[in-house]
């Protein structure tokens, strides 16, 4: 390992069979699982123009892996995101198709800096994005369908945290505070730093009441009863619309029968620059950082033409391997790879019996000599697959066929010989 | 098209639904043969170490889209194949795994310009290498496997051209040339230029025997029959011995029963720096540049640890699309999209029912109203799909369960509605 750490730019990392075949296999069944919801691929380039790219990134701090192209000399980033790709797609190409749009993605995405231990600075996604739909309906329609990626995973014990820039900001415009005040009492939220908040606002001379108003809202936190409270702290009509369409919102996603916990967060402010409206992230217990982030950003397709609502999310799909990994719920290949051995019959049965069986939907090797290896040996490596059988052509009958071969492999239980 | 053009770095692209649709379904039914073969899948990073990276490149001469990483000074480089990165991995961490090692992969890959009027810089590929095996039964599961992935996908008249670099290698070696001379005749061999090498060969005073050894084997071009001629031009042991192990990859791609018309081109010799035996390609009538190419080069592990045999092939799954495209054999999803209608039994169970028919494989959409859209009008664009039916939840009865809807559904023909 310590050599590899060496011979790859650090948060970069190869995958061997083992996880690359279960990060495989969940993208196919995160895809597939959009795909079922209507939502369908677009594919957009690893690298694009740097200013281009910066139009669709909300946060204007974040920093791109940028770099000069050698033969234009133009500045081009690996995307930081698929994202503002998406909507840069749907504001030209897609800009004349009408009603709600719905997309989806998959891909690596890049960040300047790896920090910490192994911090990853290349980073395997799948994302879904729902265009031209505002209302709690198309919110709630693209929080399910997150949640339905990993419950068909059989993702266990994780939770999703929903908050509402809007009423944070309804808040803050309450509140009367500056841009550079609003800047701070924002920098307190993100570190939730009740003191800290207490103190700015008293040393502003923000009224009692406003103050206790903003910390007690910040402090909310737990299921839909939650919204009880909330209701009696913010009795503005605009505050009471926003909590009755985040209660819309619970509805529906109570109808679509989410597996998971579903907490409601009035201090989450991550984010605010970008996000107008709802924003969730889903969490595992004893973890800090998010699965799976999205929310509603109506701005963002402006960057590119005209303005179009949007709301979608972005999982990770290392992080969610890792995660199943833990629970014990990865996905595995269940088919043992069969070793054709050739008992007599000569090579070319033994290459149409393997053939045979790849029609029929089995992994079949018709096993090579290794280097320096003498013929008795088969000295095959699965690499961690433990399930591996050997099969034999013409080693007990010499009319043994790919049917009867079939028949014998589903009679008899696979397992390792 | 034009506006776009100018947003995009050139040489890149944005895939809209239908065709990033057909090239993941591509890419699952390429990567689920290779695995059916037995090859496991490996995942490596986009950009590399630059030095690193050159290791294992054959040709000294290809440019790599290079950048100084910014946090570190480094120099990186995007990878511009992923065969040098697995070779990489299995003289690194599988180093100490025995046997024949099966691996594939499938990703980007990059190019410092772009060539003529839409040349990529970025290609999407799908790759198998096989290491640690030697003799004709490996490079012939090979090949093998490159047509099976061809013809899985349905592809049509299509030809591989099967050459030997080692032939090629003897036959200059009997001329006894200097190696600044075996260079100026390796470029009249890719020219493909007869007369240049004529009067070339004359100039430096090469035997008329030899010369004439030399323009005949170049051209010696055509099905197996062109082995008999092959035998008679080249009677050493060495040369005898290079055509019986040539027979022996045409026998064993014979058991295995691939749908190409296969071609032996003795005056290949495109990678000879690379190339240490067989390589291949794989054209399409009436173009240039091969989809599929692939061969030997058991001196390219050795760049990263101890030598091992290896030999793969990669794929350009953009091509190979266009090709299927072209031919009508495209692969598409022919499940219909089911717009589940609201006809007055509300939202929720709405909802219930498209979760219900996704959960029975159909691809369900519980329709949201789009932006400036009256309720009555469902304009829900599905990018190009012409197979949309409308299914209504409780329009004709209240009972209306999933179980029903999709026995209604398998009943009826499922046509554009």
């Amino acid at each position: 390992m310590s050599r590899l750490e060496h011979i790859l730019p650090s948060g970069t990392r190869d995958h061997l069979p083992q996880t690359a075949d279960a990060l495989y296999q969940l993208r196919g069944g995160v895809l597939s699982q959009m795909r079922r919801w209507g939502y369908r691929r677009i594919l957009t380039p690893t690298f694009e123009f740097s200013d281009v790219i910066r139009r669709g990134v909300g946060d204007a701090s974040v920093s791109l892996l940028q770099f000069v192209d050698p033969p234009t000399g133009q500045v081009l980033a690996l995307r930081p995101d698929i994202t503002p790709q998406v909507a840069r797609v749907v504001a030209t190409r897609l800009r004349d198709v009408e009603g709600p749009l719905r997309l989806c993605y998959y891909g690596h995405v890049f960040r300047l800096e790896s920090h910490g231990g192994f911090a990853r600075r290349e980073i395997l996604q799948a994302g879904a994005e729902l265009f031209g739909a505002t209302g709690p309906d198309a919110d709630a329609e693209v929080i399910a369908l997150g949640l339905a990626c990993l419950d068909a995973q059989g993702l266990g014990s994780y939770k999703i945290d929903i908050g509402d820039v809007e009423l944070g900001r309804l808040v803050l415009r309450q509140l009367q505070l500056s841009d550079a005040q609003q800047a701070v009492v924002q920098r307190h939220l993100a570190a939730k730093s009740r003191s800290g908040l207490e103190v700015y606002l008293r040393s502003i001379g923000t009224p009692a009441a406003d103050q206790r108003l903003l910390v007690d809202l910040c402090e909310l936190y737990g299921d839909r009863s939650t919204l009880e409270p909330a209701r009696r702290l913010l009795q503005s009509d605009e505050a009471r619309a926003r909590l009755d369409y985040l209660e819309q919102v619970l509805d529906a996603l109570d109808a679509t029968g989410a597996g998971a916990t579903i907490l409601l967060d009035f201090g989450e402010v991550r984010g605010w620059d970008y996000y107008t409206g709802l924003l969730f992230s889903v969490l595992l217990p004893g973890t800090g950082d998010p699965l799976l982030t999205g929310g509603r950003y109506d701005n963002l397709v402006e960057g590119y033409g005209p303005r179009r609502a949007a709301t979608g999310f972005a999982l990770d799909l290392e992080r969610l391997q890792e995660a199943l990994d833990r629970q014990g719920a990865a996905t595995t290949d269940e088919r043992p790879t069969l070793l054709v051995c050739d008992a007599g019959a000569g090579r070319r049965e033994q290459l149409q019996i393997a053939a045979g069986l790849r029609r029929a939907g089995y992994i079949a090797i018709a096993p090579l000599i290794g280097e320096g290896q003498s013929e008795d040996r088969w000295r095959i490596d699965v690499l961690g697959t433990d399930r591996v059988r050997f099969v034999q052509n013409g080693g007990e009958s010499a009319e043994l066929t790919v049917a009867g071969l079939e028949q014998r492999l589903l009679e008899e239980e696979c397992r390792t010989s």
